[in-house]
Formats: structure tokens, C-alpha cells, sequence
């Protein structure tokens, strides 16, 4: 079988090089611009098959096709960016489906954004303006696109970029522009043309002061304050001594191409351009667990209300792609110890295979004390270290970085990390104005509120296809119900129901509320109840944009915690999959509404294929501490099984060895710690 | 100044031993049972003074007196256990104080529980009971005796002790007798009499079988799934490669007695009997953060309804004592690396110091990235991985463990970490029945619903000792207020609210409730805003025990997720001093009716030296896979500093180093990851 991939293997360079040449011979006399070029995973159908059927336990069944989904963008009349998306069976050669998308964008083409950039700072009128501000002559001008995000002042239809300036203070190409945003803003049109060119407001009333207004000296603060980049940073501290993690034997775990295998985990690494990492086939001791696990959306909608701030709202899967911004990873940097990486594949504009090198490393971590206990009428304790297995990719998107890790535990769990770093996007203010929807983190630089709303897809398969989601609630016994003795008031029990329609849901602390995906078909063997996983949510505020807005329009999901629907092969992503300049109207919420009305449509998730979606993030409202970069700031969701094994599944975790763990006491100074009574103060 | 103490030193094996005898010459003719020889710390405003005033910057104050606390127990009538409580002046040798406090009891005594157990086992009532259970022969009987937890049915002034029964099923003293319950309980009083012997309620209904129910074969499951101690467990997983942290040039932090210092942290260490782990006079660059931070008190109170389950509630700080029940930690077991251990002292019965050996342990620990930025255009990456000072400690309460740690990041953060793990406490079922508050984890072996509510107890100091609680909600703007334009229906604000009353408060995920220690004096110079730290909450839910329960009445601090308070020498504990076999109406709620009432008392909170409280916790309905020992459960609090500082305070840590972090690449092996295209499946 050497050669032949596995179904969950992304496309290989000779995959992605057939399959442009498949495409090519479809647009006689033209040269398409191949935006992806991406594994189709298989149709679900055929991979249960594939791997053993509805139970898992039957001879695997044929190996499904393998098929690239492309998106080419070519010229169609007027319009120079006609979007065409295709199926091609790579074995057959032979195209699948052919869709023809007008009016749709794929995600942003930062080749296009820097003629975009380029366009702006030859255009006149922009000189013009940034010639009002008197800018030092040592400062050089950054122009900033962004991709337009929908606010209905505009045609959709076409792209139109906004540009936002900056000046850059310091002769370094890393000097911090983001420290000196200037006060002036264009727009412009699928064609490179700067449609218009206008100042920003300033203060809190909305208003734009048209009135010339100089570079202030005052905004010029010292590099210390303003820069992260070690060139300009004075020199750092000394006192944090190195810390090496050793592997002597080298890691504990085995990858196979894209199969990895570690202390009883199995699964298949996936990568693609807009999801990044994604897991496959996650099994525990060979019982399975989920059939895919992948951060589906990421949206981040800015609170400022003045235009044109509202037009500021990434998603940064859809239009950016996670995994097309994937960094390349360095040993040492982003990653400690013995390490593992993975490469993506993507592909150039003109269909060749595109490396992206190091997108996913893989490495252990010692998480502390994963169980302990000291009997104390022997004195005897015993203690078993926790080792983690970690997955983590690192994406840049514009000013702004997201770490993204899969953690799995020895006890079977599963934790979803997310760390928020890098720079915050700024515009300028007034120096000595304040608005309620930002933090001025410099003199005239104000950082806007604004929440990163991430949307986790989680694809259960747990001992089998057909699950269930429960809701368990723990409540107070009443204690005035004589059918219900509860005579000192201390009883509380759990309520659990079967969630039998799709809908989104909502946490509920009061009753502890707890997110259950169960097999009703499988019982435990010492309880009786059905084995599950739970999700321990990350308590989150939902969109704060209002109902009506396209902010909440453009992303349904972020309306509730939990959402769970019935698996649909193209129901990958909570906003849509053109989230470019989308309208609303293309997420989880219209595809359950769109079932429900159609009266051939199912809309149960009872012992049916499911899947979970778990929205969660955070309000960020800028800390002057976030200011030049911002310290990590973590969010964690776990999975762990409940009733799934018949006992704690890492009881047979060996117990720390300090032999082989090498710790040792810090030496003792003469002159420190040498007695309970020393001197001091 | 060699040989004198910091102020906030637990008190030396010297100063226990001089207290005793002072003690002593206060009870001529008796000699004192020793419970408590502990550290009185210095009144504040005398410590405010010796640390060089409200606003820091005076010059040193006096130093305060040495003083210890000392609690002893004498007979007095026909109470064999009347308690006092002194003050000592260690200087002078003068009692300060002396409280005789009739009816109130301190922590539990072990030798006391170790003479209840004997007393239960020779008990012939005991006997008659546990013959009639068939109990195989090679098998052994443990008694688990319990502080009685409050619950109308006894007086409360007098100890009362309740034994819970199992079997030992191998013949080995380390083997786990809560995975045997057994259908017996008995009561013994403070004089050791068993003043009644019986059976458990069974199933649901609470009703108690006095029919002969022996020992129920299908109850012997094999070792495999109810032992956790390597000598009854097979052999481990082998799979697990070992793991080193190597830290060549030693550890990044310094200490000198219970001073510590470390990447521009400083701190005192202490230590007490009580709240285990203490903190004292946390800065950081200098700059005043905390005058203590400890854990306060944690209560579990269990939700089976059925007379006597109630009788089971523990208050883990209170009645059993985070310091004495601290784990001797040894190296490469509870901490991994470079470690520095502290010891704590404590009293014997007869008044000897009595050392405590390595109750905490300190050491670093790598933790990800800490801050990164990749600049797109120029491709440059910069990273600054985190490290974190760790200091921990682990307590055993009979079947239970925590692990507390207190974690320092170079960002200026502090979290708090709580783990919980150990085995569950446990009860007898019939097989087959099942209980709505309690999970099955083996044939006949009932784990009771429970909650963990802890409380930390926060004294802040930022930027001096008069600080505000402010309550930030984060609210969406109206759309329709012409007064406030958001057009695109997308902004948002925060409003900010200041407490002035003293006061219990919940959290408000719908809003993003935040919670900012702020003092209102001292102004960021950078936005003007006051400067603060947050609270970072660990989302619970709160009590569920019925507010006329004793459950709630005895935990006050478990209703309100946040409470502020005036600070007051003598309130450190929010659910009373004296909690074993309390009777309610001591905590915290009570101490703020209290003032509230006093005409002279004062109920402000702002701009005072004031307390927060978080209370935060598990509803822990136990999962199979918790049994038979648990695998760690984590919740983490953290704070954080918002407007504290004019940057990210981490800026200045050095960019990571591969040549001194010293990560390696996983060795290729031959047929594994040679391509992209590699034999799989």
C-alpha cells in the first residue's frame, strides 16, 4: 500500500499539481488564478465505511476517492475576479461539480492587497493628505488594508478595501506602526481605484474634523513605550535563567505521515488553508471518540459605532484563513523541547504546490500532578505525573497572532487552547478626548473594544456515528416535597435532557449546566448510563453587536454557546463559506431554520450524526498592559469522557520516578536560607 | 539585624517553645493540650507603618511586636475539652489576650479520632454488626470517623464524632477501603462512648434495611479496577519516555529566610496551621500589588438528602487545617526541576515545635508563549516564551487531595491554581439500586454528589492601602438613542460601577461582568484612568444547599461568587474562626449585618482598606473515570493588572534562545515520515 494516502491525508504536491493541470485544460485560453487547491475529505458515508462501518467493527470497507476541491478566480465580463469552485477526482481526472459563484469572494489575496497598498500610497489625493500632517521627514507612511466588512453602505458584490494608515517613527522596516495611527482612511474598488479618501473621527461625538491637524509631537513617544521589537528596545532583563526540557529516549510518541500515535491516542493530523490543524479520527484505546475536531470560524467585530469603524470585522478563517497564515515554526520559539513538525501544502496562484514548512508542531509538556493520593495511616503516597500531548499552531493575521493547541491528556482528556497575542489594531484621537468603546494605550493612539468570537467544531463519534447531546442540570431538592425527603435541606440532584431538535443553546451557571454527547446505545457496564463526553465550556460573552446589525448578521453563530446540528458533509463553517463582504443569511442558524421549514428536511439530533459547535472567546477590552504587544491571554476548552470508561483511564500511568525525572534541590548560598531566623529587611 | 524576624515570619521553633512556656505558667498544676502555637500577625496599621506608611514612601515605622496565638485545651468541669485562646507577647512574655470560649471547639485532634476509631472497633455493638455482615475472612475492617457536621439533630457544644465503616479486601495496609463501603455507622461521643450503631440508608427512598444484608460477593471486584497503589496494580503503561526540566545555571528566584524575589517580584512566604501557603507584601517592580493572599476557607458540603449523609460536610481550613494536613513533597514527585522546599512548624501536644518538612515547594516552569509578533512584511517573528514562580502546596483531608498553587507570571499576573484529586469519598448501595444524587463507580460503591467551595481571600495593597472594587459591565449601545449614534448597530461600551457598601455580588457572564481592585488616587499617567488589577473569576456555581440549611447557614461565603468587606485584623476566615460543629451566623455575611446595624459601624467600602473574597468551586457529581483515584480536576483565578503600568510589563523580557533552551528536532527514523506520501493503514 506504500504510496496510496490515507483518506484524512491532505493533498499531496502531486495532488495539488494534477489537480490544477485537471483545471486548466477547463479554462481553455485562459491562466486561472488557483486560490485552493484542497482535499475534499470523503463523504462521511464512505469513510464510515471506510473505517468499519456504523459500529466499527466490520471489515473496512472500499477506500473512498480522492478529490480536490479548487477555487479559481478568472475574468468574466466586467468582472475580473469571477469566482468558479470545482471538484476533481484525482483518480478519474474528471471534475465532479462545477460551481459558478458570481457576486461571491474567496478569501483575502494579500498579493492583491499589496497592489491595493501600492495603489493608495501613488494616488494623489492620498498624498495630499498625508501631506496636511506634516509628518517628520524620517517617518515613512504604512498603508493598511483591510478587507471591507459589510455595513450596508455599500455594493457587496465587488471588493472594496479599506485602507487605514500609519506612520512609521523609527528607521527599522520592525519599527511598531501600529503606535502611530494616522488620521486619514481611503477606499478602494476591485479596480485599484482610491474611490475616496477622507479623515477619520476623532473624538466621541462621531464627528470628522476636516480641519487640518498636523502631526503632534506629543504622539511621538520614546521607542521604550512604543516598540516590542528587540532592535529597538533598550537591552532586556538578565535574570531569567535558561530551562531546557529533556527527552533523553527521545519523545513518546510515533507519527506516521499523518497518523500519530501516543499514550493509547490515535488520529490523523489534517491541515488545510482555512481551518489549519485539523484531527481526524480521534480514538482513545482504540475506542473512538470524534471524527473530527477543528476550529471552524474565528470572527472579530470591533465596538467603535463611528464610521467608518464598523466596517473593521475579521473573520480571520473565512476571509484570512488560519491556516494560509499558519507561521512557520521555529525549535525553540515556539516550541520547547523535543520536537515534531508538520508541513502544509497550499498552492500558488498559478497551480503549483506551495510549502508552507512547520505549520503544526507536536511535542510533550509535564502538566504537573495528574493524580495523587497519601494514605495516611501508612504515610504512603502516591503521586503520578501528568504528560500532555501537544498539537499547536501559530497563525498572524495582520497586527494580531493566535496560538492554537490541542492538548491531550493521559485521563483521555481532551483540552482546546487559545492564546491572543501580538498587536492591537489603533486609531488615532484627539489627545485629551476619551471615548466608552476604547482604551488610549498612548498619547493619541486609542485601542477599540472589540471580542474574538471562536467557534470550536466538534464532529462526535463517540463509540459509534449516532449521538445525542444532553443537557444535565445540577438543582436544589425542594424541601417542602413530601415525596421527596430532603429533611436537613442539603439535597441537590441531576436533571438531564435529550436535546431532540438542532438549536443553539445557552450556558447556564446557576444550574451548572452541563454539555453531554452521548451514545444512548451503549451503556456503561458498572452504571448503566450512556457513555459520553462532556464539554467544559469556556464561559464567554456572546456578540454584543445588536440583532439587526451585520455584525450579528454575518455570524450566527455567536449568538450561542452551543449549538448542536445534524451533520452535513458542506456544513463546515458557523458564518458560511464565503464570509467575504457576506450579507448574513449563511450560517448555523439559517441551515437549521432552512431544514426546519423544509418539509422533507429532519431537523432531530437524537442517536443521529451530530455535531457540536461551541462558541466561546472573549471581550477584549484593551488593558494599557496589552500595549505595544500584548501578553498571552488563554482560553481553554476541555473534553473529558463521563461514564465512557469503567474507571479513571490513566490508573495505569506510571508513578513519577524520580530517577528518571532527574529533579534536584536548588543548591543552598551560603549566607541564604540557612536556618528559620535569618537576616532580613 | 541577624537573628531578628520579618514581621511576617512564621514564628521560629524558638518562639513556639517560649510561648508553650508561658503558656504553661498560666495553667499551674495542669498541663495544657497544645492544639494551636501559630503566628499572630502584626496589626495592620502597625505593619502599614513599619512599611513605610499609607502611601509607602515614610520611612520605616517601628517594628511590631512578636505576638503568637496560641489555643489550648484543658478540662474544666466535666468538660474534658474546654477551649482557650491567648495572645502572647513574645517580647515581654505577657499574655495580651484571653478568650475562654465554652462550647466552641478547634480543629480536628487526630490522636482524639485515632482513640474514636479503637473505641468503635472494641466497641461490641460494632462487633455484633460487622459479624453479621459475613465480611470474607481474610479481610480487614477500617473506621473512618468523621467531624459531625451540624444538622439540628444533637448539641453541637459537646464533640460528637460519626465513624463510617469499610473493608480492607487485600492484605495489604495500603489497599483501598473506600472501594468498600459497608452498611454500618456509629456515633461516639467526646467521653468515646458509641452511643448508637446502625445500618445506612439503601436506595432511594432513605428508608434504612435492619434486615441481615452480608457481604455481597459481585461487591469483589478484581484490584484492577479499585486499587490504586503500585502493589496491587498490574504492572504500568511503559509507553510513557521520560521528561526532564534542566535548569544549568540554577533557578531564576532567591530567597532569603521567607523572603522571596524573583523577575521583579518580591514577596514573604509564610505558613500557618490554618490557611497552609500564605502571601505577604507582594510587589512587583517595587510596587506595592498585596498585603496577603491566602486561601481562606473551603467547605464540602454533600447533596445526598438521607439522615445521616447530612452529618457529612467538611471544612477542609477550618476544621481540619490546610497547614497540618500538608504533604511532605518530595522531589520529582510533587514538582519537577530545580526545587526550593520550605518547611513549617507547628505544635505538639505538649507544646514542642514540631517541624513540618517541605510543605511548600517552589520552582519555575515553562509556560508556552508569552508574547509574539511575526511583522508580515518584513517576515521577522519576535518571541518571548513565559515563565512562571510556582509556589505549592498539596493537602491530604482523609480521602481527598488538593493541590493549591499560587502561579507568578512575568507579565505581572497572578494565578491561582486549585487541583482536586484523591479518592472519593464513598457509601454503600444495593446492587442494582440507583440514587439521582450519586454515581454508581462500582458494583455496590455510591459516590455522593458534593460540592468544593472554595474562598480566596484577597487583601489588596495596590499602590497603598485604600482601594476601591469597581464593577465593569460591558453593554451594548442602543440603537435608537439619537443622543448616541451607532448607526451600524455595532457598538458597545463598558459601564463602570463603584461599590460602596460592603457586600456580597455576583458574576454576570450576559454583561462580562469584570471586577477591578482599583485606587481611585493614583491616576495611569498614560490614559488617566485609576490604576488596578482584575479579577479573573473561576466561573461556579454557588451553594446548593437550601438557605435554611446548615449547610448554608455555617458556609456564608458560599452564596456570592465576590464579596467586599473592611478590613479587619480579625476577620480572615469567612465562615467564622470556630467551624467544626458550628452553628451558622459567623461568616461573612454575618460580620457585615453586623456593622451594618452598629450604630457606630462603618459599611464603606471605598477608598477604605477593603477585602475581596471569590468564592469558586466544583459541583463535583462524580464521573466513573474520577474512580478510583481521581484525575486532577483544575480551576484557576486570576489577576491581573489593568491600567497598573504604562505597558505590557513583560516587555523587557528577553526574546527566546534556542542556543540556551537548547530544543531538538525528533530524530528521523528510517520508514517513518520520509515523505508526504508515506504507507499507511
Amino acid at each position: 500500500m506504500a504510496n496510496v494516502p490515507h483518506p484524512f491525508d491532505p493533498l499531496s504536491p502531486k495532488e495539488i499539481t494534477k489537480a490544477a493541470a485537471i483545471v486548466r485544460s477547463l479554462f481553455p485560453g485562459v491562466a486561472p488564478n488557483f486560490r485552493v487547491i484542497t482535499l475534499q475529505e470523503p463523504p462521511k458515508d464512505d469513510m464510515i465505511a471506510f473505517l468499519g462501518g456504523p459500529d466499527l467493527n466490520q471489515a473496512p470497507g472500499p477506500r473512498p476517492a480522492r478529490v480536490a476541491r479548487v477555487q479559481v478566480v478568472t475574468r468574466r465580463g466586467d468582472n475580473p475576479t469571477h469566482l468558479t469552485e470545482l471538484l476533481i477526482d484525482l483518480q478519474s481526472g474528471q471534475p465532479i461539480k462545477r460551481l459558478e459563484l458570481p457576486g461571491r469572494h474567496p478569501y483575502i489575496d494579500s498579493q492583491y492587497m499589496r497592489e491595493v497598498e501600492q495603489a493608495c500610497l501613488a494616488d494623489s489625493r492620498v498624498q495630499k493628505e498625508l501631506a496636511l500632517l506634516n509628518i517628520p521627514s524620517d517617518a515613512s507612511i504604512v498603508a493598511e488594508p483591510w478587507a471591507y466588512a459589510t455595513d450596508g453602505m455599500n455594493d457587496m458584490t465587488r471588493r472594496l478595501t479599506m485602507v487605514w494608515f500609519y506612520m512609521r517613527g523609527f528607521d527599522n522596516p520592525d519599527s511598531n506602526h501600529y503606535a502611530y495611527p494616522l488620521d486619514v482612511c481611503a477606499e478602494v474598488t476591485e479596480e485599484l481605484h482610491v474611490r475616496s479618501v477622507y479623515r477619520l473621527p476623532s473624538g466621541v461625538d462621531g464627528e470628522i474634523h476636516n480641519d487640518q491637524r498636523p502631526f503632534d509631537n506629543a504622539r511621538a513617544v520614546p521607542a521604550e513605550q512604543s516598540e516590542y521589537h528587540p532592535s529597538l528596545r533598550p537591552p532586556p532583563r538578565t535574570t531569567t535563567k535558561p530551562l531546557q526540557v529533556v527527552q533523553p529516549e527521545g519523545p513518546s510518541f510515533k507519527t506516521k505521515g499523518s497518523f500519530l500515535s501516543w499514550e493509547k491516542w490515535t488520529l490523523h493530523v489534517g491541515f488545510n488553508y482555512r481551518e489549519g490543524l485539523t484531527l481526524h479520527d480521534v480514538r482513545y484505546d482504540g475506542r473512538s471518540l470524534f471524527y473530527r475536531l477543528a476550529l471552524s470560524e474565528m470572527f472579530v467585530p470591533y465596538g467603535d459605532p463611528r464610521t467608518p469603524y464598523p466596517r473593521k470585522a475579521a473573520f480571520d478563517l473565512g476571509n484570512d484563513g488560519a491556516g494560509l497564515n499558519a507561521n512557520n515554526l521555529r525549535l525553540g520559539c515556539d516550541c520547547l523541547g523535543v520536537i515534531k513538525y508538520f508541513d502544509g501544502w497550499h498552492t500558488t496562484r498559478s497551480g503549483e504546490p506551495l510549502k508552507l514548512p512547520n505549520v503544526i508542531c507536536c511535542h510533550e509538556q509535564d502538566d504537573g500532578i495528574l493524580w495523587k493520593h497519601t494514605n495516611f495511616r501508612t504515610g504512603n503516597a502516591v503521586v503520578a505525573r501528568s504528560r500532555l500531548l501537544i498539537l499547536q499552531t501559530i497563525i498572524t493575521v495582520a497586527n494580531y497572532e493566535y496560538i492554537f493547541a490541542f492538548q491531550f491528556g493521559q485521563d483521555a482528556s481532551i483540552h482546546y487552547e487559545v492564546r491572543a497575542t501580538g498587536i492591537m489594531s489603533t486609531c488615532p484621537i484627539d489627545i485629551g478626548d476619551s471615548v466608552p468603546y476604547g482604551t488610549i494605550v498612548a498619547p493619541g493612539v486609542m485601542a477599540p473594544y472589540h471580542q474574538h468570537l471562536f467557534c470550536l467544531r466538534i464532529d462526535p463519534a463517540i463509540d459509534g456515528f449516532s449521538n445525542s447531546l444532553a443537557l444535565e442540570d445540577s438543582c436544589a431538592m425542594p424541601i417542602d416535597d413530601p415525596n421527596v425527603p430532603n429533611p436537613s435541606g442539603v439535597g441537590y440532584i441531576t436533571t438531564s435532557q435529550i436535546v431532540e431538535q438542532e438549536q443553539g443553546l445557552d450556558l447556564d451557571l446557576a444550574k451548572n449546566r452541563t454539555f453531554k454527547i452521548i451514545n444512548e446505545k451503549r451503556l456503561n457496564p458498572v452504571n448503566g448510563k450512556p457513555v459520553g463526553f462532556k464539554l467544559y465550556p469556556a464561559y464567554s460573552q456572546m456578540i454584543l453587536a445588536h440583532p439587526s446589525s451585520f455584525h450579528a448578521k454575518r455570524s450566527e453563530y455567536a449568538t450561542h454557546a452551543v449549538w448542536v446540528t445534524r451533520y452535513d458533509d458542506e456544513e463546515l463553517y458557523p458564518a458560511g463559506r464565503y464570509t467575504m463582504q457576506s450579507m448574513g443569511g449563511d450560517g448555523i442558524a439559517s441551515a437549521i431554520e432552512k431544514r426546519r421549514k423544509d418539509p422533507a428536511g429532519k431537523s432531530s439530533v437524537r442517536d443521529e450524526d451530530i455535531v457540536i459547535w461551541h462558541t466561546f472567546g472573549s471581550t477584549h477590552n484593551p488593558r494599557i498592559e496589552d500595549w505595544p504587544i500584548m501578553p498571552s491571554e488563554k482560553m481553554t476548552v476541555g473534553l473529558k469522557p463521563v461514564n465512557f470508561f469503567t474507571g479513571n483511564p490513566s490508573l495505569d500511568v506510571a508513578i513519577s520516578d524520580p530517577a528518571k525525572n532527574k529533579s534536584v534541590l536548588v543548591p543552598s548560598t551560603p549566607g541564604e536560607d540557612s536556618g528559620e531566623c535569618c537576616a532580613r529587611l
